[in-house]
């Protein structure tokens, strides 16, 4: 992946505020597990309560966490006073979401003053981490736009 | 919109049965609202933890309840001893998840043997209902790849 | 559809000088068959130089129609002096695009003054024409995001 | 990426067999410049006769070298007497499609008995090549869903 020069020195903790203030991730029970400029990783326990018909996680479940992994991405190269928000995106669900945890990592492919394009391959894992393993299971792959905005009240 | 026939009599039974299995949209509050051939809708209320970091509803809770709606849209199509999963989807965020309830319309555009195409619209409503009220905001469009198998166990 | 008022009141005439200005679109024997604010429709003949391995028109010429005819939805409701580009655009291919004609039909869904998305159906008709007649088949359907800007040279 | 086996120990020329029969690419200028298995990748040169009213290639002449990129890759992997059949894909176009050549480099993510999930970056070169030179402009990136079904005539 390209090299990405963060525009605000504070991008981490602006990333980990913003997180935070996310209800929908705690409720998950998301974790940021990596903060790097263009390169955010989101990890989420297996848990019963987001889950579809069959006993895996909802294909719901998987893109909030993918959708925020990409966000934030963006967000890490946002200059300091601007939010992003989601324009769309595309997820392609490649086998259920089983096993223990998973792992969103999310990647800047594009960034720009307006919009910024932004992947992210959700992998099936073992333990919270933000490594992907040599033969883990990839359980879905999204390609997504976002818009960078001044932020409300700044 | 079409006029489908359900190759399954029993297809409401059968929509409500798998809904009343998802997890999650007992966890979202989300309630079956209409079910018909090929057109079912769900209703959610607003709900604080469910929010992303400016209190609207979090864009992939958006796209939890539109790709529920796309599949049971599809899964009332199906024929008895089959199940559906949704193999991708693309949905574009049109306005904030605000207000007190959305409803998540979900529409078969193509049956198929193999493969269904749905398209979903998400607006933003001001009670629990299944009709969208004239000068209603449309939140969100959903476009949607579902596959049809042999029910596990079938 | 929503009624859209233009902003431009030369709208047509900018929309007719622009398409001809896209070769792609001479090439194609593409034409465009209705021009109003927000709506606008392009009729191209099959013939075998657009052609995929089983002689029906390529998937990249159907997205070139309707990628065309959703821009030009979105340039109908443009001010003037600005311009369009697609973001990013999903198109479903549901049916072979054989028949003596493809019609695509581009909508605005929601205008904005940055971004604009647009769906468009492609269908497969009998001869040059802006309707859809009953019966007709849908090839294909695309969800489009649109962006302005001020027209280089502006 | 990963290696992958192919099943048909002619998937080359099965691949440039159904590559000659697209009378598409003929049309575009477009060559097979890599057939590798789940690894095809497609140039194409610059030509008036595809620009949009910019003067660049039309976006729909990037999907259309991205898709056939993708359908190959996939192709390059199915038993002897299947096709391949695009079911979907999404594209985000990222920079102007200027430059003497287009390089569309299918890759396959997932591959699958039913459906296979293939992307490809579409990338601005200078002379006909199957590289991607250091400091190339990406200028597309496609993700897509194909269908493998017996061929017509098998």
């Amino acid at each position: 992946m390209a090299d990405f020069t963060p525009q605000n020195p504070h991008f981490e903790r602006a990333v980990r505020e913003s997180f935070a203030r996310q209800a929908f991730m705690t409720t998950l029970g998301a974790r940021l597990v990596r903060v790097q400029p263009g390169d955010v990783r989101i990890a989420m326990p297996h848990a019963a309560a987001f889950t579809q018909q069959n006993g895996f996680l909802h294909a719901g479940a998987v893109s909030t966490i993918a959708d925020s992994a990409c966000g934030y991405a963006a967000y890490s190269l946002c200059p300091p006073g601007y939010d992003v928000l989601a324009v769309e995106f595309k997820i392609n669900l490649l086998s259920p979401a089983s096993g223990p945890w998973l792992l969103a990592c999310g990647q800047v492919l594009r960034p720009g003053r307006t919009l910024t394009t932004c992947f992210c391959d959700v992998w099936g894992i073992d333990t919270e981490t933000d490594e992907v393993a040599a033969g883990a299971r990839r359980v879905a792959t999204m390609l997504s736009t976002i818009i960078t905005q001044p932020a409300a009240g700044s």
